[in-house]
């Protein structure tokens, strides 16, 4: 059957310098030389290989977004050519650490949730199939310290209300 | 295949008092005469018809609990021999309109994160074998105003590792 993966955080501490350049060609002979633990497969390891298999494009939607990490692979697709667009929400896209900043000034569109509810959301749709949802803020604290989940499928009738509720959503906070 | 359904929130206001007493031979012939909208389904019934599907057991695993209409979901289940059993974030226990306080008075065994950490988790396991995970916390505001998810579903690939992390919290926050 389609894909179907769940994640649980905290997530182990763990280097991830080699996700961000796959292709051994452009990797480096030499071994990363920073302290943290190397090769080991974690919740967040798994959650940054499924954002960085985005071929074409990524709607993210999410609350608070401030993890660097997270940041960094966003951008990093941004370079590649992936369409990404961002929905977020208002009150917290100036949260300590907002990534929002970073990610407008590379020119990735990012919508904020106009009304005066919060847009408490946490998912992203990579390449329009597969989905990523669950109760982890893209923060550091989630990441690190909280207990949280994340589901990842590829099960249709998951993945494309999603994309509907993403595109309303888009749609109903254009800003022009 | 097994069920997948997503709800989105917010949701419609209307009356789900026909839900906490489905047996037509125990409803009063008179109809209800509040002011409410009458008789429609939305992501709000939903959810409720969701968990009062319970007949063996009810799980429940989230941040915040304060809505009134899902603590009286919660206390029937209780009521009609579910086994319940909360698992809930210690900072958030306390909040106004807290539902855990009136579960506890009520016989519901109720245990709370006892690191430091905040338990973020949004999750029910009904009967052992229908997941329902998401964004939404358990209070009015994520119910009617926010823009929150909900996925519900039977797919044992997504539904055993929620029952195991349940599990493993259950054990880890034994005040005992
Ligand atoms: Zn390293
Ligand atoms: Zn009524």
């Amino acid at each position: 059957g389609p894909l179907k993966e769940v994640l649980f955080f905290p997530t182990a501490i763990t280097c991830v310098e080699h996700l961000y350049t796959p292709d051994p060609r452009i990797n480096s002979p030499c071994p990363c030389p920073c302290p943290l633990p190397h090769g080991l497969e974690t919740s967040f390891t798994r959650l940054l290989r499924h954002l960085l298999s985005a071929a074409a494009s990524l709607d993210l939607c999410v609350f608070a977004f401030s993890s660097q990490e997270l940041g960094r692979a966003v951008l990093l697709l941004q370079g590649r050519g992936v369409a990404v667009r961002v929905l977020t929400d208002r009150d917290y896209m100036r949260i300590t650490g907002s990534q929002i900043g970073a990610l407008r000034s590379a020119g990735i569109c990012v919508r904020h949730e106009m009304g005066a509810v919060h847009m408490h959301h946490k998912f992203a749709v990579v390449d329009g199939r597969r989905l990523i949802t669950g109760s982890l803020n893209w923060t550091l604290t989630a990441i690190q310290s909280n207990k949280e989940n994340i589901l990842v499928t590829e099960e249709p009738d998951l993945v494309l209300p999603f994309i509907g509720e993403f595109q309303q959503l888009w749609d109903a906070n254009d800003p022009a």
